[in-house]
């Protein structure tokens, strides 16, 4: 066994009483960079502009919370009913975001991908659109990015979209994405229910337009949900004796009523 | 076996096409909360200040990377070297912030709660830090929140502290840290090393300051180190052979150069 | 940062064609030991005798599986529902034994322990054990090891009682806690339901007799466990839809009827 | 949301002071199956005979441990060097039998299934083991379950092949992984380096054989590795300082030396 040879990183430079990500002085960044963008500029690489950190802090935002439905807030819960430390909980519901749960925005990213390349071959976006779509058909599968248990419309990805228009931050994903969704509405006979666009479909096709790598769409999505993880688990700690079984149906909100956001927060 | 009663939560409501976190609509949040406020709503239960809401969002900037050597990115890491998906690294990660590696924060804030009692029972806050200093040295203990490895002076406390002055978010258990500060400073000779405060410490002071229960100052720290684990394990997949014997010292450092935010960020 | 020292391993030795766990060939252990004996081995260093192979084993049978309702098991389906691979549902699982679930182990190793100290200063095995009672019932705790959701008599716990007895493998752990489980029979009365001694409870007291270190205790409680995730992880990916909502109460049992092993088991 | 219908499981029955795992009483299992028996009646569904439960235990033996410098033991020693629980540590090792490291076991097992098609469609033995190699060269990949780091010669699926032939075991994917060995080792010049067959594919063959589904084949690995994560985690805690920074390549052995297993075992 021979002694690799060393092997370098670019992202973060640790001296005495010096730290620099991306070059940056940590320190420098506290309470000039939100969250949002110092996120950003640690996984892209630069600072975003101030339209793509606002951009970036929305897609962080839309994903918080679903509530204690989603497979992963049950896996935090049954930790956290344990008595198992809280980072076992966010350990826990981390490993259920599964192909089927927050993957999709892997596997949408790489659907757009593929009916870009079918526009470079010549093709419209409404022919790739058309064409993805029909592949989908064929598959007997529900395109990437398309569907809800829930909602048939999802207000996520509505306000993801208007913001990416606002913030000229639109790109040949998200039109892309758009035209699929007509598609997808022009045969949803076949498909045999409401088929929406869903949030990961918008994350999707907005972090492909920022550029992202296809693993880091779904990393901003685990970046996302981690405040949810942990206010579940905790709340199951707090609210609920320990070593229960927890039936995922038979639970009420008693929380907040409805309220908008203060007048200064638009 | 008898069926348990219904059970509550009051984190986030779920109804067709509407998504209330803590009451307000989830989209309405996008867009017009940076994703640290957006978090501290959810966890807290009600909408931070401009200024507690910057607060947040400092720190949660302050853990966002601290290189190759700790054990949560070595974790990360050796995950990754095998083809794991992303996730796997991020959960095998967060496992590792164990008591001596973020846990330090649940720890210093209780440490600080001990002295607050120690002032309601009559004592200065100048007595109170070093009846905790002192203690501290009965049971051969380093204070929690006080020592680094690297550095000296620990550039993201002084920031948080600064942040806090300027902000007017300054409370009892920041005045007992500095306090403590000067009483382990007074007694370094005792201590045989220089032991500054650190960004944990600094994280334990303000958090308490803004009624975060002991758990959710850990859980703060998860948050924050998220995009650093995320960014190490894609480093792994995308720069490294894998299955890799990973050596934390013989690295080096090849990213962009030290530089400034630009002007407009200050 | 100084170059740590080199540090040493005393388990398992890997040279070219060679690899010795604790000194012996891992080949030739293969066929002539026991998993159950070779996991002895490398957890306590020297090879058990035959009697206390066969007791290992059994301990490492009793916990194999429970059913549908564990918050591992349930961790580890709501993590194969996503879709994620089958290491992930049994990482989850494996978070899921916290201090109420399995942790039980090594908390009554703890209290026998304490109750044999009681003894070292000159109690009776009866007075040990209703001092260690009576300390429970003051602290309103019911005592380490006894009580169960469903059984009135685990029979698992009978059995290993059983075997430890046919073995000649009894110590003063489980003197001690079957005269723990007549004090607390005694004073059915004050704790208002019977407490039986449980699986965690006997598995406890025999490890101890065994001489296992208190996270030793538990952690064959996780070697046994390892099936029955696997087990419920597969199952739910063969047998479930994906994203499915897991009620843990709304199950029916469709396997094989009760049997007997056959009579050359016996 | 509607209620979903009552769902089924095949795997163990519960019911007061009775637990019945595939229809079997497990107190009468206890002494009377060893661990691996139980484990594989619990994950086929019906006892094994002596001959395959013999097979069973020395798969699961195989791979207790295999030192220090395997990823998954690097995982569970960075988080144990933290303080975290020591089911942590064994969590974050599971995460890491990622596809390169475990995983190889399933791909060896559809490997071996695509060879016996071309079998069923007429080719010979030797025919269908080269056109299974000749196909990797052309890919430019190593077969699956070939190659090792460390041994020109593994000792365990030497032991493996050798066992399955004395208790009659050996079956269709045990000799075609033969054959391929020869078609690979005929074809060492075109591969560069010799590559032996390893206990991964020794592994894939004969739980193959004996009928395991392909995600069983990797999770009877987990089950194997199990006792080695927790035997590291454990003498991490025991034996270093928390917090080091493990460098996997300045470590020496200083355990028992090399001996034999007593005549009684053999």
């Amino acid at each position: 066994m021979t002694r690799d040879a060393r092997w370098q990183t670019a992202l973060t430079s640790i001296a005495p009483n010096k730290i620099l990500v991306r070059g940056y002085p940590l320190d420098e960044m506290m309470g000039r960079l939100t969250f949002g963008e110092a996120a950003y500029l640690l996984l892209m690489g630069e600072l975003p502009s101030p339209a793509l950190g606002k951009m970036f802090d929305a897609i962080l935002v839309s994903s918080l919370d679903h509530g204690v439905t989603p497979p992963s807030t049950l896996a935090a819960r049954n930790v956290a009913t344990t008595g198992a430390p809280l980072k076992d909980s966010v350990a826990a519901g981390v490993l259920a975001f599964g192909p089927h749960h927050g993957g999709d925005i892997e596997s949408c990213m790489r659907y757009l991908d593929s009916g870009l390349g079918l526009m470079r071959s010549g093709q419209s976006l409404q022919q790739a659109a058309e064409t993805l779509v029909d592949g989908s058909i064929r598959a007997n599968e529900v395109p990437p990015g398309f569907g809800h248990r829930i909602h048939s419309r999802d207000p996520r990805a509505a306000r993801l979209f208007q913001m990416a228009l606002e913030l000229e931050l639109e790109g040949e994903h998200v039109r892309l994405l758009r035209a699929i969704e007509q598609a997808v509405g022009s045969k949803s006979a076949i498909f045999g229910r409401p088929l929406p666009v869903n949030v990961d479909g918008a994350i999707a096709a907005v972090t492909a337009d920022l550029g992202f790598a296809y693993e880091l769409g779904n990393a901003v999505f685990l970046i996302s949900r981690l405040p949810g993880l942990i206010a579940h688990a905790h709340e199951e700690r707090m609210r609920q004796p320990a070593m229960r079984q927890i039936d995922p149906k038979d639970h009420d909100y008693d929380g907040a009523r409805e309220r908008r956001l203060p007048e200064r927060r638009k």
